[in-house]
């Protein structure tokens, strides 16, 4: 795979956040699922606007997310997502360039406007998701160019597309010119009501295609439908060459066929807004993957990457990871 | 002026900030003229914007991040500024009706975009910003209604509107309404260039017009073109019935014909962003003012509320600061 242009493309739905903090009443008054991402359409993401507490604008979507944090660290990334051209997909597009990442995609001139999600953090610094899809939804297979994905070392896809059939052609293309590139090809499960939505594709996806898997335990236990997380990790342990679960406060466990790797969670003391955690995870550890570090080290970098996220509001990395990184010592492996 | 509906009624640029951390080094590379504001055209907005690393859109506006916080104090405020009906506009309006401020003006359904302001933090917190107008300049008389202007105690005037001149006449049929009701008018000096582009008018306004002036120690020296505060002091003392002169970490001093009163600043001991900080200095003060408060209570709720904005990336307020500054004892008058 060396000499490749990207250690990592990803593709997923291109959304700016609209982020406010609210107490749990709110969330209860306006009949909201806690935790979790849920679709919702144009006139639903009005009413909800206009219910909500000021609010600061911040360039989101998962795989997004994702390639920010690795380009943070300094390494080569591309992404694949669809915006308008609009104020809100100039922000987007801006603040993935301004980070480093190649994004070549043109602004659509017409058709949705820019997808948004509403986001409402409650003082336990949970985040509940309302996502307006707008353009993105319209991702369809002729947005993925082949000689982009087939630069890629890594093809990085969310499992947040799978909502939309279009969506679902162009990441299967994506996948499918991954493959036949040599490229290894990494799925993020996403959130557990997705899993629910998509089990037998993601299930068939896991057990014979992907190669690396990230989910949280919700996520990895809805998969294969049981409440018992070890139960889980047995089983993906067979499937996907790596499979990177997080544990919230208490880290992430990264298994092989060969090997089972605790790595301890790392945080600034503060914890003001968990999202873009997963997100900032995974690109922790596709960074030390795609450079070549041990399992454990890499998912120390996804460590530090979502312990830097969550100490501020907002997705993305505030700070430079490559040199935040440097800064902390590597904890001795368990 | 008791039975008003309005405390204040506050008029200026309706402005969507773009914030971004930056080394001092991208201040010098850009050309940027550190710590005050700059009006640049859509095509240097393009530009500074295309080479800014990533940001995060708040709303912003000196005159309605004032009336954001008097209404997070409790007050009841209303605003007059103009945006366009599109995404930024729609995000303003949102932000300031969320908080609580009464936003009566229609969303422009052509023209020119949403006004914002390019602002880069540097690590010492100051900001450097970048405005451009866009339809904020158009503001003109006919958005001033009469009927709302002269609903308001206090009429809080922003100084940058003096760079346009239909807003220029805007603001002043603003005052004229606010004095023909009984209403005290309220000026802020804004920006030491800004007093240098407008100083004539602005002295035959504390002069012989304005009851209530907030300035920054640089901007009243402006003023009076000296280099000495005290003498700066003095003479603004004779002027405005009211003068609230903010020293930064040293607080503000407060100065009428009878007395000269030193307010202590108060900070949550982080430091962040300065964005905002003059007014919401302005906002705590009003409110004290407004509710009965005496001039060290009111000038100490200003160095609440500006240290509550300092404290984080942003120029309003994140928590409600009636709640604030109930939580906070009132130290004893020096």
């Amino acid at each position: 795979m060396a000499g490749k242009q990207f250690d990592v493309v990803g593709i997923g739905n291109a959304i700016v956040d609209v982020i406010a903090h609210v107490e749990d009443a709110f969330i209860d008054a306006n009949d909201l699922n806690k935790g979790i991402m849920t679709l919702i359409d144009a006139d639903r993401a009005s009413t909800l606007y206009s219910v909500m507490p000021p609010a600061i604008e911040a360039s989101g979507g998962s795989a997004a997310n994702t390639m920010a944090g690795v380009a943070s660290f300094g390494g080569s990334v591309a992404y694949v997502g669809k915006v308008r051209r609009d104020q809100l997909g100039e922000v987007f597009r801006h603040d993935i360039r301004a980070i480093g990442v190649h994004y070549e995609q043109e602004l659509a001139e017409d058709g949705l406007p820019t997808a948004r999600c509403l986001i409402l953090v409650t003082p336990d610094a949970e985040r509940t998701m309302n996502t307006f899809l707008g353009i993105s939804s319209l991702l369809e297979p002729e947005d993925v160019r082949e000689e982009l994905v087939a630069a890629g070392r890594v093809i990085y896809c969310e499992g947040y597309l799978w909502d939309v059939d279009s969506a679902k052609a162009a990441i299967r293309k994506a996948m499918e010119i991954g493959k036949a590139n040599g490229a290894k090809v990494a799925l993020t499960l996403s959130d557990t009501f997705c899993v629910d939505r998509h089990r037998s594709e993601f299930l068939q996806l896991v057990e014979h295609y992907v190669d690396i898997v990230f989910a949280n335990e919700a996520e990895i236990c809805s998969l294969y439908e049981t409440e018992d997380v070890e139960e889980a990790l047995l089983k993906v342990r067979g499937h996907a060459e790596i499979a990177c679960v997080t544990r919230s406060a208490r880290g992430s466990v990264v298994l092989t066929a060969d090997e089972v790797v605790t790595v301890p969670s790392w945080s600034t003391g503060e914890v003001v807004d968990t999202t873009g955690a997963g997100d900032l995870y995974a690109a922790g550890f596709l960074h030390g993957y795609t450079a070549g570090k041990d399992l454990f080290t890499s998912g120390w970098y996804g460590s530090v990457a979502a312990g830097e996220c969550i100490g501020h509001t907002g997705p993305r990395p505030e700070c430079n990871l490559a040199e935040l990184v440097a800064t902390i010592a590597v904890p001795a492996r368990v």
